[in-house]
């Protein structure tokens, strides 16, 4: 008997709450922090613990399903055919080692390239944001719907650091055209701040397990998502993704093309 | 009869709650925003009312002391002798009209120019740091204690967006010589970042309201406390101000230092 959508959605909350408490209980201990490509780039023992934990509960829940995730614990997913799982433990390793605070939990379900659920959890505020394009979206048990409709003129941006820096994909004009911006070091805490409507605009280059569940809320609260080209996103690859409200994508875009000399 | 310290202490504590109550209540209705240099430079009925009802409480506690306060219902403070109060009622107003989240209600106490009680109160999170050079630092009622001596490169440093973008007082290169760098638009919630150990350093171009309270508990929790050419902070002056750990004031005094070409 398949399960429906809203049974999906009460058991990955489960998941998420012993998640919580298991990530509460791990923050009281002294961290095993290991360096992945940068000393930026960091894992702990609890991002692969929290993983195995999903990976194993994916596996029970639905032994067909295929899942990419951060730490290594998924599989080598070639093709979007199918259920496939996006798992991203510990979102902002760096906030959660340095502040024990403001790092998120991701997860989301993709059937065939199409988005049916996804979960933000930030843990530290107990929030979890969940839903997707047709069950609606929530925060906790509160019903979301799209704020206002402002462009980057009228709204906060939240941007990665590392490529503000760089300059990559005008990411410093994006910075100047809109009211303010923000950098918090977490996808997923970024992507709250769009999906509560505090944020106009979440612009960053990110692998999949960052991007996956943010991605499918948007979709799901009627936000534009999109690579910084304007194009559907290649759920199997990094990219560059805006997740904004329709006026701030049409500002978006229109900068990128400006810069690209289009 | 004069007050104690612990007295003034929780005489401001109850203005704090006061004023809580009634920017939860405000947050309610929709609020009357003004620009005042800028589109992001902006003021509400909520500023005025809390500035007001601060600078009344401080007149009867305090009737000799001076108040230097951002939105005009202060004195025209010319020197630091004797009482001088500093009020910022809503610290992060762009954060404010935009979020209903991270900004800051903040009080600084001087005594002839020495810092004697500060308060940080992060409104949304119901969290005030509080305290001074000889009375301790507390967030509510923990007392708190300066964490690990770590510099730049194993820290977060938080920074103001505008002078990031301009690259003034070599924002950039401090950037990119920490762990990691964060934005959030408001000082008073960038300065609980260094004070609860979260974040090595905050680095901004501030006015004195801005960074009284945050420069008084720094030094009360045993941090650096300087401009960025290291020199004692001018109260009665905007400058370049910089909180941080020991070492990551090396850190970027060594930058600065660098970037002047000395």
């Amino acid at each position: 008997m398949e399960m429906t959508i809203e049974q999906i959605d009460q058991t990955v909350l489960g998941w998420l709450a012993n998640a919580r408490q298991q990530i509460l209980e791990s923050i009281k201990q002294p961290l095993d922090v290991d360096e992945k490509s940068s000393q930026r780039d960091l894992v702990t023992n609890v991002d692969k613990e929290i993983e195995q934990y999903y990976v194993q509960q994916i596996h029970a829940l639905m032994p067909q399903a295929r899942i990419i995730s951060e730490e290594g614990y998924g599989d080598d997913v070639q093709t979007m055919d199918g259920d496939v799982w996006f798992v991203d433990p510990i979102d902002g390793t760096l906030n959660f080692v340095k502040q024990h605070d403001e790092f998120a939990s991701m997860l989301a379900l993709y059937r065939d390239g199409q988005p049916v659920l996804a979960w933000i959890m930030d843990v530290m505020n107990d929030q979890v944001v969940h839903g997707g394009p047709d069950y609606g979206v929530y925060c906790n048990q509160t019903r979301l719907t799209m704020g206002p409709d402002y462009g980057l003129t009228d709204g906060l941006v939240v941007l990665s650091g590392v490529r503000l820096l760089l300059d990559q994909h005008a990411f410093q004009e994006i910075a100047k055209s809109s009211i303010g911006f923000r950098i918090y070091g977490s996808a997923g805490i970024a992507y709250m701040h769009v999906l509560l409507g505090k944020a106009v605009a979440y612009v960053s280059e990110m692998k999949p397990w960052d991007f996956a569940a943010g991605a499918a809320l948007g979709q799901g609260l009627g936000l534009k998502v999109s690579d910084v080209d304007g194009q559907p996103l290649n759920m199997l690859l990094s990219g560059a993704v805006v997740v904004s409200t329709p006026r701030a994508h049409a500002d978006i875009m229109g900068i990128e093309k400006q810069a690209k000399g289009l």
